[in-house]
């Protein structure tokens, strides 16, 4: 697959490190887009999509033994956006705590690369983008994507940026779903994985969680099954979609400890409108949502992690079987979507399966936001494994690669 | 508050007993009116509402004493229906496991009395019932209505039933919290109590799931700021609301056992149709709904749930101090809707206020549906409960009437 194009306008900069690590700085998000037919991305259900585009991020620099890149995986919502500022904004990329000089991620050591999904909508080809076949958006006449396509679209990246093996995948959530299918489809590509608040499926609950989300997006009238573009956006429907993820991130005690029952202050006319802070936030965390996500794209992203299942119907440890990455997971003790359990499940089958895995459970009150959240213990975690892996792997290199 | 129409066509006919006890068999829901101004129904707003229509089922006889009548308090989506067949019907109401001759509320024993709450949809006046001044439904005109107002009226049904005193109140979910605001509200008028997954107040969480379905129907086109009535209904978005509650009804595991991740035979072009067993359990269920409720009367009750809060802020044992009635609490294990914690409250500040109770956790994994599945367990603690209180009532029933 040839580079059709390739935007390098990203630059970073390190600014002054704290003790808990400094900041990449400014940094530009990168557009790569592959080539046209024959080389079009092969999907998983035997359609060809093409061109396709990756937006990403890097972090820190390749050294000369390509030895040190690590590619971080987003959730459902993420970007490739993971680390320090784009210019003239406030806030920092989405793991920005986790990435930078001196941080578990430390851009002094390790070179990241993190992209925007498949399917997604943040710069990477999805069903906002224009089909070159009819010079409109895609909508509902993008191909289904599944989690292994996002990978393979990856892969196409990582080769282009000159690595043959990646020192490390990391990703919580949906993250750790892509990690997982990297680990299984192109297992000498990856010399280590971190697998957080993840599972190798989803459960009846989590499609169930899912598909809620998908038809309060297909019950707005503005959806016009998926032709809105250019038109009104069905904001309503994916905001009540939003909401639902909010309750499902956090916990029956984050919320207890961040809203309780408290009354937001405004005395309004009582006529269904937000009367709780905790309603308050969710219809805040909706109408944020909206301004910056597109409701197709949530569609295709949620129904690829609910396909998802790793080891395709066969008992785990099979197809775990034979990979000689190393494997850190990670779970939290209280996210209820995805339990560690399911992280249990996955450290069960790579012993099984001889694999090198270490678990563990961070005693959390934040749910599954808390790998987004609980920096010190996580970064504690991932520093000292990718020590381990990075230190194993310039010993080991020359059998390894 | 006088009486203004009293339709009385309701008859019980016990049909064979089985080893599980007997059905109350056919039953009609009656419907009774309460009089015109000055007599309307003083709401804890201080608004005034009337006339106020409540439906009620009746199974069993009343005895002479008048000291064997038990209130059922339905559920956020229940009705007047608890047992029995309505002329017609495969289904039975929605308690007949529970009620009936040789069941946990035994016919031949006691004298069962079931009403639609105010603000429903199912007979009782709620905002789709005609506004008298306007000759319209009410819609958003309908007052907001609380717990206690629910039991307010209640009340003056009991009274005109001729009962002085209950031998109990029971109910699970919104039916324990009704049960809870007749315990504080009219002491002296219940003999005992029968909390079941219930909750002294919402917690942030239940509060949150509640708004999300209020979200969704009030983003519903259709939905018209609540004056849909004679055109197209808010079917989509209430949809979508019931998909949200079922799934805080089960657990993962019930779900796990019920759908696991089984796809649906029929092969469908993948267009975000149902795919999975478990989708389209939740749009069945969706589907039905719409057919049987009206959005209003959901975002009004979900609404009373959330503003519940039984000591008003208050410490909860204040509030019980001097209550004589023995109270049962039943939690379920897998329960995370109302989970065991809430229950446990409740039991504690009853200890505190030197309250009679006995509190019962249920191992089932069921989630919060246990209440209307677990028929086993449930009917032992039911009838043995009432058994002590009915006998325990008559010896003293001089002295606490």
């Amino acid at each position: 697959m040839a580079v059709l194009k390739f935007k390098d306008t990203g630059h970073t900069h390190s600014v002054q490190r704290t003790d808990k690590g400094g900041s990449v700085g400014i940094v530009k998000t990168r557009y790569c887009t592959f080539a046209l037919p024959p080389d079009e991305l092969v999907l998983e259900s035997g359609e060809k999509l093409g061109p396709v585009t990756l937006a990403h991020e890097t972090y820190g620099t390749l050294n000369t033994e390509k030895s040190n890149a690590i590619l971080l995986l987003h959730a459902l919502s993420g970007d490739a956006h993971a680390a320090g500022f784009h210019k003239g904004d406030d806030r920092p990329g989405w793991w920005d705590d986790m990435v930078g000089p001196g941080k578990a991620f430390d851009t002094e050591k390790y070179f990241i690369i993190c992209s925007n999904v498949l399917g997604g909508c943040k710069g990477s080809t999805g069903p906002g983008s224009v089909n070159t076949k009819t010079g409109k958006p895609y909508g509902l006449d993008f191909p289904i994507i599944t989690i292994n396509d996002m990978v393979k679209a990856q892969k196409h990246l990582i080769e282009y940026l000159g690595i043959e093996k990646l020192l490390s995948v990391a990703g919580g959530s949906m993250g750790g779903m892509q990690a997982l299918a990297w680990l299984t489809k192109y297992p000498h590509k990856v010399q280590s994985a971190m697998l957080i608040a993840t599972a190798a499926k989803h459960s009846a609950q989590q499609i169930a969680f899912n598909e809620v989300g998908r038809q309060a997006i297909m019950a707005d009238s503005l959806w016009q099954n998926g032709s809105y573009y250019g038109g009104r956006l069905p904001s309503k429907g994916l905001a009540v979609a939003r909401m639902v993820g909010h309750i499902t991130y956090m916990s029956d005690s984050s919320m207890f400890e961040k809203f309780g029952r408290q009354l937001k202050n405004e005395k309004q006319p009582f006529k269904f409108t937000a009367d709780f802070e905790v309603e308050g936030y969710l219809h805040n965390r909706g109408d944020n949502f909206v301004k910056r996500f597109d409701a197709n794209s949530y569609l295709y992203i949620t129904k690829a992690m609910d396909y998802f299942d790793v080891s395709d119907g066969k008992p785990l440890y099979e197809v775990l079987r034979g990979i000689k990455a190393q494997i850190l997971v990670i779970a939290f003790g209280s996210d209820w979507l995805y339990p560690a359990y399911q992280s249990q499940e996955i450290v069960r089958a790579c012993k099984m399966a001889g694999i090198n895995a270490t678990y563990c459970e961070i005693a959390s009150t934040y749910g599954h936001d808390a790998f987004l959240v609980e920096i010190e213990e996580e970064s504690h975690l991932v520093k000292h494994f990718l020590k381990k892996v990075f230190n194993g792997y310039e010993a080991t290199s020359e059998y390894e690669i």
